[in-house]
C-alpha cells in the first residue's frame, strides 16, 4: 500500500481546537485508524502499549509512547511530536504517567480516550494517572473524520471504480455450479487484479439462494444453480481506503416476486439516493429508503440499517439509522444499501457508496441496477 | 478455514468457577479471540454490539447479545447459551442492561470485562449499568487459554510444519535482485500454497542489510544484493492457529563478524529452548537467552523480549520477558526469538515456537538453523 501523506499536523491542530472548546487536556490515541488519520502511523492492535498524547494547550507538544525497537517507523513522521520510547523491561504505563500534560490551575487533569483503545489499557492507564478524569473521547474525532478531504474522495473514487472493475469481472466468471466458497475465492483474487491495495484486507459475502436472506451470511458449500437468487457484498482499499458494493442478480429467468422485490430495493436505493443533500440528518435518508419499503409491505423484512460511513474504516460515523442525528455536510461518504430478506427463500441487496455534494450527492459505485439474469 | 468444534461448554464452565473464587457474577465478552475460544464464534470487531455474558451462578445461562440479524451465525452454536437479539433501530445498552444476572444479595454487582472490548462499548456499558462494578476480566481468561488443548496442539503442529515448507519454497526463488516488497509479496502467495488457510490474516516482515536491523521494519524498496545479510519473518494459521517462524541468512560469503553474531543469536536460540520445562518461569527463559547474549557482548543490540505466547492470537499470554512470572506447564505455547541488531549494518534473528512438554520442550518449527549462505 501506498502510503499517502496528508497534513497530519493541521488535523491535528483541528482536534486541538475541540478539545479546548470541551474544556479536556489531551486525547489518548491508540493504533487504530484514528491514529492513522492524526499522525499516519500505520500499525495493528497490539499487547504493546503505542499510544499518541495530543495536549489541547499550544505550549504543548503532542508526543508519541511506543516501543523503543519501533522506534524507526515513527521517525520519518515525527516532525511535529516528539518520540517517548519505552524499553520492553520497563513499564509503559509508568512512561505515561509521566508523559502527561498538566491539569489547568486547581483544576483535574480531564483525558479524552479515543474509541478504539482496548479494555485493558484503559484500565492499566486509568491506575497509572489517577489523579486524571478519563472520558469518552470519540466526540472530538469523528466529526473531523467524516468529513473527507480532496485526496480522501479521489482515493474513495478510486475504491469506488475498482469494485466496478471486480464486479464486472465476476460476472464473466462461469458462476453456474460454483459454491459460495469458490465465489468469494474468485472476488478475494479479482479486488487486487482489479485495482484495489495488494495484501490488503478484503471481505466478501456470497449468499445463494435462501442464504441470501441472511445479509451478513458466511459462506459455504452451497452451489449456484439455475432458478437461484444471490447476494454478492465485497470491498477491499485503495491507499487503506474502503470500497463497498453490494449486487443481486438471478440464475434464469425469475418468479414475479423476486422481480417485484427487487424492483422495491432498487427504487428505495434511488429514492435514498435522491434525499441525500447538505443539512438534512442522517436519519432522515434511513427513513426515505424505510418507508418506501414499508409501504410496499416488506418493512419487517429490510432487517438492517440503510447505511454506514466509510473512509478508512470500512464501517464509521455517520450511520443512516434511526437514531443518528447526524447533519449531512458535503464531503461526508457513507453506504446506501436497503435490502429485503425473505427467510428460506431468498435476499436482494443493492449497495453504493456515495458522497454529499454542494447540492445532492454522487455515487462511487456505477455499476447498473438494472436486474441482471444470467443465463443458466 | 475450517471451523473446528472445541467443548466450548466445558471452556466455560472452567471460567465460571474462575469467576466464583474471584467473587465477580459475569464476565463480559465482545468480539475477540477471548469469544471464539469461549463459544466458537468469529466475528470481526465491529461498531454493532455482540456481548457474551457469561454468569458464575451454575442457575444463570450464558447469553448473548448480539444483532438480530446476525442470529444465523450464531444459531448453530447456542446448544448451551441464550440468544438476546437487538434490533437495529433499539439501544443494544437497554438490552445488556436487561440481561445482567442478579448481584449477591447485599453485595454490588461485579463484572469482570475481557481484555479486548474497545473503550466506548465499554463506557457506554458502564453507563447503562450504574449499579455495577466493572473490573479488568482478563485475568480469569488467559490462564486457561494459555495452556492449550491436545487439538490446539495439533493444529499448531500444522501450523510449524506449514512455515517449514513455506521458508522451503521462499529459499528456492531467485532471491538476489528481489524488493524486501516483492519478497514480501512472494510469502504471502506461499503461506496459503503450503497449508495455512486460504484467505486468512497473514504477515511478513522482510529486512534486507541495513534494514534487518529494525526488527518490526516495513517492506520497501531495497533489493537483495549480494553481501546483504536477510531477516525473514513470517506466519500464517491453520484452523485459526497462528504459526510464526524467523530465519535470516546471508548472500554470498558472510564476514567474520555477521558468522559470529549468527552462532551467537542461535546458541541463545537453543540455550532457551533447552531451559524450558515446567516449573520455571517465562522470564527466566528471557533471562538464559539474553545472558548469553550480553555476555557474548551484545546485550545492548537484542532489543526486544524474547518471545510471546501464541495460539489463536499470533501474540498472548505468557510473554516471555523479564517481568512476566507465568510458572511454565506442559501444553503452554510461545515463540523464542532471540535477535542481535547492529545499527546501520545488519540483524539476525531466528524464532521457532515451542510448546512446554511433560519434561522439556518441543519445537514446531524444524528447519534448520544452520546458516544459509546464498550464491548470489
Amino acid at each position: 500500500m501506498e502510503s499517502p501523506t496528508f497534513d497530519y499536523a493541521a488535523r491535528c491542530q483541528r482536534v486541538r481546537e475541540g478539545l479546548r472548546a470541551a474544556a479536556a487536556d489531551a486525547l489518548l490515541v491508540g493504533p487504530s485508524s484514528d491514529l492513522f488519520y492524526l499522525i499516519g502511523l500505520n500499525r495493528p492492535q497490539s499487547e504493546r502499549l503505542t499510544l499518541f498524547i495530543l495536549p489541547a494547550a499550544e505550549s504543548e507538544r503532542p508526543r508519541l509512547l511506543l516501543p523503543s525497537f519501533e522506534v524507526a517507523l515513527a521517525e520519518p513522521l515525527a516532525h511535529f511530536f516528539d518520540l517517548i520510547p519505552w524499553e520492553e523491561t520497563e513499564s509503559p504505563f509508568e512512561r505515561f504517567a509521566a508523559a502527561l500534560p498538566d491539569a489547568a490551575p486547581g483544576q483535574p487533569l480531564r483525558l479524552g480516550v479515543a474509541d478504539q483503545i482496548f479494555s485493558h489499557f484503559l484500565y492499566r492507564l486509568q491506575a497509572a494517572a489517577p489523579q486524571a478524569e478519563f472520558q469518552p473521547g470519540g466526540a472530538l474525532l469523528n466529526p473531523i473524520r467524516m468529513v473527507k478531504e480532496a485526496r480522501e474522495l479521489e482515493y474513495l473514487t478510486q475504491a469506488g471504480a475498482a469494485a466496478d472493475r471486480t464486479y464486472h469481472a465476476l460476472l464473466e466468471l462461469p458462476l453456474v455450479g460454483m459454491s459460495e466458497a469458490e465465489v468469494k475465492q474468485q472476488l478475494m483474487a479479482l479486488l487486487p487484479q482489479h485495482g484495489h491495495d495488494s495484501g490488503a484486507l478484503a471481505g466478501a459475502i456470497v449468499g445463494v439462494g435462501e442464504n441470501g436472506a441472511s445479509p451478513h451470511h458466511h459462506v459455504g458449500p452451497r452451489r449456484i444453480a439455475p432458478g437461484d437468487a444471490v447476494v454478492v457484498d465485497f470491498g477491499s482499499s485503495v491507499n487503506g481506503y474502503w470500497s463497498d458494493m453490494t449486487r443481486s442478480f438471478h440464475i434464469g429467468p425469475p418468479a414475479d416476486e423476486y422481480r417485484r422485490v427487487y424492483d422495491i430495493v432498487n427504487e428505495a436505493n434511488q429514492l435514498a439516493f435522491e434525499a441525500v443533500r447538505p443539512g438534512v440528518t442522517a436519519e432522515s435518508i434511513d427513513a426515505v429508503a424505510r418507508g418506501h419499503i414499508t409501504a410496499a409491505g416488506y418493512g419487517d423484512a429490510f432487517l438492517h440499517r440503510t447505511g454506514h460511513g466509510l473512509g478508512f474504516d470500512i464501517h464509521e460515523a455517520p450511520y443512516i439509522v434511526q437514531g443518528d442525528t447526524t447533519v449531512l455536510r458535503e464531503g461526508m461518504v457513507f453506504s446506501i444499501e436497503p435490502g429485503i430478506y425473505l427467510k428460506g427463500r431468498f435476499g436482494v441487496r443493492i449497495e453504493d457508496i456515495v458522497t454529499v455534494t454542494a447540492d445532492g450527492a454522487r455515487r462511487f459505485n456505477l455499476s447498473t441496477h438494472d436486474l441482471q439474469v444470467i443465463t443458466p
